[in-house]
């Protein structure tokens, strides 16, 4: 007996070890054909989220063994209710998931989890953070687990803190106010485990003995900057690594974009406390504006490039100006939700002007403040956030909803 | 002869000096009596200041010698068709200024003027400036001017820059920044001579061989604070030293509150560079944005304490964030209209604030922002600022606008 080729015996009490629990062959399948998936695709792929979600991971891995044709693929799609991708789109997915397909491979991914007492998560675990399906097709297809169950619940009452990696003593300084202030208060710590902000997060997070979830880019076999080993060993001890892409998988610089989008769906709001004009914990914030995840940014000296990015947030961006811990924490409250201020209860800005926007007729910014009834000011400062998360583009006639 | 009982030699010589020009005789009577009236009032006075509107200063001026009841102040109010005061209002505004009235004081405060150079400005001047008339009832009746005419022309492109007493380095390093850099694109500086940001802001602009202003909050004979001196002795050589009070007059906690509505009204746009919680220059701020007229506050270290109004503003009040001169131009551009960005043509979030206000009936946040068309948000922030500035209160049953 065989599963995709491989040897059941062995599938089965990798698959047991890294579920943690017993399975029937069935769920073996899909679990197995679920973790070779999220090492066939990259991070945020939406055809495969969609298509694995109506047809099972299982199903749809068999398809790819048997080499179906795109106009197989549609058929398949369509008949669950799928209809918003084309022949094309299905041609371009199957040129980029079949040359990644490797069996064995991922099989040495599922050995080397179980190895390093990796548990793998998927959306129908009781374990599953909610938060992540607010991504829609771009939620991840799994999750590979290294730490304590407790710190996954702790998401539910996170903060996601980050920054550049080029950090001042200023950052560190209200870095590690800011994240030993929210743990203080009740909420657990989101970073990327990245030198400067992200480490600082981290720290203050374990000193002050708060929950600390770190979203790595690559595997979290490998931890990743090497610098941050010992840092890494002590999130696991007490908080959780978390990944979307199985053991062995090497960071990239997409993968790190993407991997900003798990930070900022994690947390219930995102703070970036130091970041440089350019800096990549902007597309967090990005990331964080798209899904209508409060959004705060800290001031620091204008004479500090370093603090430039967060005062372009602020600016540009409608970021919060946020200068305390007290202030963080309002930005999403714990406790009772009739004690929420009403303004969290409005409509998104990002979803209203996502609803305003085609992803084939460009629209200008003013027709886009009239579609919305918002100021033609918040409708820029919405756009261009949206920009940066690479949710819209801009056209030579318009704005356009970007089909990713 | 005499005017008002002096003699009208002197008092017309006097009066030639100060206005700079051959008047007749109704003219010279006119111009003393409002000389006169700028030291009876208080700054700010509403009632005063529509009644000589409407009946000329001199015959309000003999009416308070002749010392005319509340009930003849009204009749000859609504003669003229001003019928906001109640016979209250009159009673209150006799009782402010009879005990106030002394013609020979006047008569020595112009002397004053005549022997310092000092100019006396009346609204139907061509040199008046006109931004002042946003004011409205609470105009400045007169302009005392020690200075030179160009730099009160200059006003029409300007920017008050204001802040705290208490600067630190870092205060005064963006200050002198933002100053030199805002007279390099054309723009004169207009502050309040006090020391730290102000002054700062003064000396950048004339070490930038710049314009600038000073609104001071009493006589511009008695230059304050007196450790000002020398600095108030170099803007009056290229610049001009302004106030709305005659010679003699002592600076007093409302006088520099009215005064911030002079520098507020003044300049095309206001940014506060560095202030404490509680500073005099949120009060500014408040003026500004009760006037419509563009504001920024510049960010600074959240670990000091001097730059925590300033993030207050950017916080509560909408301030824009403001981090270099080229930011600040962009708030009040210079040059065609037609390239002013389209937010500072849109209808001012205070006068639709206010126009939604009642004196009588408070009213909720709720209730503005649905009368406005506002967000929830935004009403509150406006409203916020506008309580800053004491144009609206907070009841128990909601906001009320208040009767100044």
């Amino acid at each position: 007996m065989t599963i995709f080729g491989l040897a059941q015996g062995e599938v089965t009490s990798l698959m047991t070890a890294v579920v943690g629990r017993e399975l029937d062959q069935a769920a073996v399948t899909e679990l197995f054909a679920r973790a070779t998936w999220s090492g066939i695709t990259e991070p945020g792929d939406r055809v495969a989220g969609s298509v694995i979600a109506a047809l099972d991971a299982a199903e749809a891995l068999r398809a790819l063994v048997e080499n179906r044709p795109p106009e197989w693929w549609l058929a398949a799609a369509r008949e669950r209710g799928v209809d918003e991708y084309s022949l094309e789109d299905f041609e371009n997915a199957v040129k980029r998931w079949a040359p990644r397909l490797d069996l064995s491979l991922s099989l040495v991914a599922v050995r080397q989890a179980a190895r390093y007492a990796v548990k793998f998560l998927v959306p129908s675990d009781e374990l599953w953070p909610e938060s992540l399906n607010d991504l829609g097709d771009h939620a991840p297809l799994a999750l590979w687990q290294r730490g304590s169950d407790d710190a996954v619940r702790a998401l539910d009452r996170s903060f996601a803190l980050v920054g550049a990696r080029a950090a001042t003593g200023y950052g560190e300084h209200i870095t590690m106010e800011a994240s030993a202030g929210l743990v203080d208060r009740g909420y657990a710590i989101v970073s990327g485990a990245a030198y400067g902000i992200d480490g600082m997060a981290h720290r203050a997070a374990l000193a002050s003995r708060g929950t600390t979830i770190a979203f790595l880019a690559g595997g979290v076999d490998r931890f990743y900057p090497s610098g941050h080993d010992a840092l890494l060993t002590r999130i696991v001890e007490s908080g959780v690594v978390l990944s979307e892409l199985p053991c062995g998988s090497a960071p990239t610089k997409w993968r790190f974009l993407q991997r900003n989008r798990l930070i900022a769906a994690a947390g219930l709001a995102t703070v970036v406390l130091e970041a440089g004009w350019r800096s990549g914990s902007l597309n967090t914030a990005g990331h964080a504006a798209h899904l209508a995840r409060p959004l705060g940014a800290v001031p620091g000296p204008v004479t500090s490039a370093a603090s430039a990015g967060c005062h372009r947030l602020i600016r540009e961006y409608n970021a919060v100006c946020v200068t305390n811990p007290d202030e963080m924490a309002e930005l999403a409250p714990l406790g009772d939700p009739a004690l929420v201020p009403e303004m969290s209860r409005e409509r998104p800005a990002a979803t209203r002007v996502l609803d305003a926007l085609s992803q084939t007729s460009p629209r200008r910014a003013e027709d886009i403040a009239n579609r919305t009834g918002m100021s033609l000011v918040e409708a820029q400062s919405t756009l261009g956030l949206l920009e940066l998360d690479g949710a819209v583009a801009e056209r030579e006639r318009g704005w356009v909803k970007k089909k990713l």
